[in-house]
């Protein structure tokens, strides 16, 4: 067998047409490379795109840089875009957390236990209780409190830390609502944890809602942020069952287990480029 | 051990007050039941209301006659609500479906094995696709088309055959709004099965809905109809996990199967006397 | 976009190996084919095998047979095996049945309703309870009664009616152990359903046995079946959560729900295709 | 309303028998007790057993001893045995650790966030590996290491430090059998998390056999210890579904999650006042 000394995962989304798997399998076969995970979607019939993710083993840099030559071929004929990304190169991420911390815990810890497959460079709180946290997972912590009138400049301090220094934004129970501007800064780039399985419940404290209405099953779904609160692509979802007998209270304590599980599998995957986003919906290959 | 030759259960609601409990059990205890199931709950500290159901074992119809004069004494005396119930006197319900017959074909079977304590008293339709099935299982079967000029008229219809014949209208992916006046004759006596995880997609389409919205689970809910359009007593919720690969058609497909044991579920612990209804909200005792 | 009329599927296994996909898809190509489906999955580094799955359009006969020609020159160069089939030529299956009818009804309901792309050719069993359900679904019915005396006899008589008509055979809570001559007549083309999680409560009495053992989780396993009981490989599995108070009777009704939709979930994966066996496992394209 | 300043719970558990309930509830209602939750169970007609958890708000230290007076006669009278507890008390329980962290980061983290209502007493570990984390949060931590000669002394040295300040061993990965000895000293007071959907899988390596087997879900179970190998009282389970693709390395990833949930549960179902145990099974009074 050929030996590989890395590895490579290339996205690519189009209108659907004849030859592009065949295009794209005869590159990689051409420089020698070895697909290791595959996966395509098409939109057909609904609107004719295509969608694939090939993780693939490859010689080199040089095997690499000629995949790539090939590619701005097939770009040119097919009018396909794709991207070439390295997994050793780390997804860097932003954590942002407001009082609650079990999203920030649990992003903590599988980090730590390398479960999921970011660095994470800094969190930002509009509040200062994890400092001493950060501390001890040898993060930078950055406290930027927000009011209604510093929400601007609050937001402009945020920015001039992460810019370039950070791929992507995590709301771990941030409970600010982020501006139109600062969101147009990071499209698809900022992931929020929401606290109910959506479209139920968008918007304030939806755990009451939930007990008011009398629901069996409570949600949470991580999503990436758009300007239409809570109506962003859902990249997963999952619920636990309740009873009459469970309160507000508890509703609150049995959804952070939901919470932080659901968004650590969001930002995995994100990192792990198995996310594409369509028409305010997602395709994940898992 | 003693010898029982008969089964019956108790529905308690009233104010929460002290001794409500030993009242009740002393005279049960007093004409020599035995307890074989028991459930409680009190809304306190919200609004301070104790639901309660008993499942006993008794000696005969005198100590039941014994039993209901000591509970009409706690009655006037504690303002408590109660019903006593022979779980051999089955649940004589009424199935209205339209066109699509999962929901129909689960009741069916599940009563013809014994799994959902009611007897069928009669299936209704809208349309004429499942007289030949009726009769396999030997239900009379009554087509009453409605239209929207003759709605009234079919309600009538259908209420002469009902009345005094069925305790329990199970609306089995039956596709017509019931009127007010409808609903009016049939408190907390409707089980309808929406297509959806409600609140989420109230109304019509939920599928097509949820298939727009991109969700990354769908599900069922089986509630108590009310005047307020899928905004009745929730009984019963499940779902199911989807994909982006799965089209509106294949969401449909999942959905049947979640759809027709959400509602066999719920239908099976009416007949068992397990469902209370308060403020809109149920107190389910499994 | 070019007009295609017919479907076709594509399965491939051989030792992993660089161009493999390139050359599949080079070849769908050249014949005009739009790839609407595809996965693959290579074992690798364990055993460096290949699996792949790709459901196709094509433009008819013609090019399926152009097709055919270019796979068997890979299969010269490649070792690879495949198989090319026609989802309009539906799997023909035969259900063996004995007491219980849960998974029978559920198999018929299924089926009909069009979610279960088969064609159910015989009901066989060792007793003579459904022969009237068979008539309602216009299937053939079967009443081959088996002793230990008359198994092999009673095996035969099932194989004269099965062989050449039947692609698949569903044990649909069929309580007889087959022989192993019966076994070897159909590798990989019976489907079981076992009252249990496998590996936990091979044989007989799963329920009881998990009833004793205090479990808070039952299941169900659908597998092929093989020499070795209850050991062959596991097509899907299911699970539902029990309590204290659910006695050997309520795991059997509860169990019921999930051995059922088990087992169609199995055979709907078998009848497109999406199960290949390897090392006593299987590889699922869902 | 009354006013109340105090909550206790009572355990019962006796031969079945007429006018139980009614005695203790009685009991109660002449302290003046409100109570706040009830569950019952009666194993009848296996063996005729009855269990009963009641809590209740109370007047104070006078009133509960009242309470228990009454409680004394009924014990004679009725053979039964109970335990009355105060909610206040928490419970105190000692981590016991080996290499891997998901679970004791999941008790802490719980436990900090009031949602595990003990108190850890210390953590002790065969490693060196979590004195750090074990100071973060103010704990004290005991490197005991083991090997198979030392065993012994080090099992005394562990109890010497449990004894009269610990209520509850919960072994969180520890990846060392304990002997009948040390078991023997804290009977139903040490719970295990193994992780495999038990009675599957007993024994070292799970995760491996479960791959080796494929099988579609894999489980975590929560149990007390006995001297026969994972087989004691389960007391929780819980699963994930897994894919033809997941190796063991990502078995043992997704595992985790399941592990460190159904732990928690466990321990806070027992700290709770929960469980109870009867003939190897547990009754949990959720």
């Amino acid at each position: 067998m050929l030996e590989y000394n890395a590895q490579a995962r290339l996205l690519v989304s189009c209108k659907d047409q004849p030859g592009i798997v065949a295009n794209i399998s005869s590159a990689l076969y051409q420089v020698g490379a070895n697909i290791t995970e595959s996966a395509q979607f098409s939109t057909d019939p609904t609107d004719g795109m295509f969608f694939m993710r090939i993780a693939f083993d490859h010689h080199g840099l040089h095997a690499l840089t000629e995949l790539n030559r090939h590619l701005r071929g097939l770009q040119a004929s097919t009018k396909m875009t794709y991207r070439l990304t390295d997994p050793n190169h780390r997804l860097r991420i932003a954590i942002f957390v407001s009082r609650e911390d079990h999203c920030l815990m649990e992003l903590l810890w599988q980090q730590r236990t390398n479960m999921l497959p970011v660095d994470i460079a800094m969190i930002i709180s509009n509040h200062d209780l994890y400092e001493k946290t950060a501390q001890e997972f040898s993060i930078p912590f950055h406290y930027i409190p927000i009011t209604k009138d510093t929400k601007i400049d609050a937001e402009n301090a945020q920015h001039r830390l992460l810019e370039s220094r950070v791929d992507l934004i995590v709301l771990a129970r941030y409970m600010q609502i982020l501006s139109r501007q600062m969101i147009a800064r990071y499209p698809n780039k900022i992931i929020n944890i929401h606290h109910s399985f959506l479209p139920a419940f968008i918007g304030a404290r939806p755990y009451e809602r939930a007990y008011e209405r009398g629901v069996k099953i409570i949600g949470a779904t991580a999503h990436y942020v758009t300007d239409e609160l809570d109506a962003g692509p859902i990249i997963e979802q999952d619920i636990t069952r309740v009873k009459h007998s469970d309160d507000v209270a508890s509703l609150k304590k049995m959804g952070r287990l939901i919470e932080k599980n659901v968004l650590a599998r969001a930002v995995k995957w994100h990192a792990e480029d198995r996310v594409l986003v369509h028409n305010n919906k997602t395709i994940v290959f898992t």
